[in-house]
């Protein structure tokens, strides 16, 4: 197996780009990451995408994005696990770059939604869950990460304002990334008087919809010849894993058992544990899933992910910084298009150009991307090389 | 790279599945694969499929039907791209599996089509095109394969009758398959007599569609211990390719650049030329495609596609006999499938287990499945090992 670089990397900022296609959006991310990578070519661009075939009444991105870009004839296919989208399209194209079947892949991830009224988009999100299940009932996802939340607050004794941490970390670290959709720090008062959306979720327990796009261009390691003086970054493990859709289907709700499973196996490919992780870019849709994931992954035990973020472990100079530009909470989460901006952020963490929301001494960072409620969970390690 | 083998085929057959699921369809091809491999896990389930997120209202398919068949804690995913999303999913397992990062994959193609009111069906269809330059317009995929198939016709002087045998021969191979859609043979007449759609694209110029699911089981050919006599299928070539999605857009619209690419890489790969395929799975979604393919993957002279089907070439008993087992006209084109329903039928050949339909002596076989009207082209060939 053929070891994977990532050798350039593009985003454009969260937003709501309502002058902008969903093409000139992918375009925008794949000509910055063209152009960082000093190429101009690629034999693959696999596209990461969730909503568009419903919002935009347009499937078939693969195709019609590599034709956007200027590169008709190349290999191109769109990939879809709900929310894990972004960072299934660069798995899938780490396999082709591995396999040996191509040389060189750009995946990016895009959405766009907030061109469609917010209970379109609302119904769209919901094709994620289990419709004979869970959305016959008229739930959303806000609902199912309230059922969670509430259950884990009586399981454990948290208060709502225990999680606060998650979110006023996430702010802060998002002011200092200019691709953001929201750049403005929040205290602990602004989450706690957030209004209420599903008992006991808030506003700021929740992370935004948004325009976004981002890419990464890929090579075999074995293929660089010059760099520049950046330090490489290398994929040094790639995993999913899948659990029931339906949250009421799962052996135990409170463990994502997916995020156990695909972040063992990456970390068993990279050849670290949890303490060797330097940063994560952990998939904090609403902040329960912060605590769940932290949990899963070996960071926290067992209903104590909430204490580390109490105990400023998350912040950029603690034990474990999460969500060091922002996060799903404060960057924002264009679904199909946030596993790609976690990568795009633990690139420009390993290679010392994070500016200002730089971590000091970065050598490995992690990324996990969630689909549904926890039903696909997608985990990158990524490390530095001198 | 490692080699590739297929151990498993499953499907159903194409129909009217009122009383079925899209997770019962899937199961029952995903079952009778892993019967035929003699299996009862594997570690990776890939789908393709095009439009459970608007007609099912249901996305994340990946996780949903790798579940209902028992694999929690597999990696799945969906792989999309237009009516080429099945053929895709085999692509992207045979990556995962050829890199070494999986042991065995099931790829499964799902379409249920036929529980949603027709002019729906044809909305989420007509997603494949382009929304903003071709759709906009109001047009459908009849009516683009029709503005081909009248240039055609002008461009080379081929009447509508011409491309009866293309129609016939399907229909005739369709009656000895017990897994397709239509099991009746038809004649000349029935043909020229058949209702008009979009001037000249009449009934029996379209394949229908249909809900359907079929799958297959890979695993690198290293890892087969014995098969009890049957032939062994290997993947010798895998490939695919994009052209403009836009007809409009394209440097010439009769001429399948995409397919030309993905069949010239694939022989390559296979180290074959047209003249060693024994027998051809086409994309017959309309006649016209069927000429437009043989042309552009080295088997007829640009403009002479119907020439082949006029002189039998094209039937069981010809030179390369196309559609064996009823192709996308009597199988049926349950869209997302497709792509596997044509590996499925490669493997019954090459095995020589195709019944009343069986080719003598086949050896190497080829698929092709096409997305959209041309812009996403797979391709692959595949051979009996003694």
């Amino acid at each position: 197996m053929r070891k994977v670089a990532i050798l350039g990397i593009g985003q454009i900022r969260v937003d709501e780009h309502w002058d902008k296609t969903l093409l000139e959006m992918a375009g925008e991310a794949v000509f910055a990451a063209l152009n960082d990578a000093g190429r101009d070519r690629v034999e693959g661009l696999f596209v990461g995408n969730m909503l568009a075939s419903q919002l935009d009444k347009q499937s078939h991105l693969g195709a019609l994005i590599a034709d956007w870009v200027g590169f008709r004839g190349i290999e191109a296919m769109t990939v879809e696990a709900a929310c894990a989208s972004g960072s299934m399209a660069l798995r899938t194209g780490v396999m082709a770059v591995a396999s040996g079947m191509l040389d060189s892949v750009i995946a990016v991830g895009v959405e766009k939604m907030t061109d469609s009224p917010p209970h379109e988009t609302t119904a769209a999100l919901a094709t994620a869950a289990d419709a004979d299940w869970e959305v016959i009932h008229g739930i959303t996802f806000v609902g199912l990460n309230a059922l969670l939340m509430r259950r884990y607050m009586y399981e454990y004794g948290w208060k709502h304002e225990d999680f606060a941490p998650f979110s006023v970390n996430a702010h802060a670290n998002g002011a200092k990334n200019p691709f953001a959709r929201f750049q403005r720090p929040i205290t602990v008062e602004t989450y706690k008087k957030a209004p209420m959306i599903s008992d006991p979720v808030n506003l700021m327990d929740s992370s935004p919809i948004g325009d976004g796009a981002a890419a990464a261009l890929i090579v075999p390691v074995d293929s660089i010849q010059k760099r520049g003086g950046r330090p490489l970054v290398t994929i040094e493990g790639s995993a999913s894993a899948i659990d029931a859709v339906a949250v009421h289907d799962r052996h135990d709700p409170l463990w994502l058992s997916a995020a156990e499973k695909s972040s063992q196996r990456a970390y068993r490919q990279a050849g670290v544990g949890p303490n060797d992780i330097d940063f994560f870019e952990i998939h904090d849709a609403f902040s329960i899933m912060s605590a769940l994931s932290l949990e899963a992954c070996g960071f926290a035990e067992r209903g104590q992910g909430p204490r580390l973020a109490l105990d400023g472990a998350i912040t950029p100079q603690g034990s474990i910084p999460l969500t060091t530009l922002g996060g799903l909470k404060a960057r924002g989460h264009p679904v199909g298009a946030t596993g790609m901006y976690q990568i795009v952020e633990v690139v420009q963490q390993l290679r010392g150009e994070a500016g200002a929301a730089q971590i000091d001494g970065a050598k490995i960072g992690m990324a996990q991307n969630i689909g549904g409620s926890g039903a696909t969970i997608v985990t990158h390690i990524l490390k530095a090389r001198g």
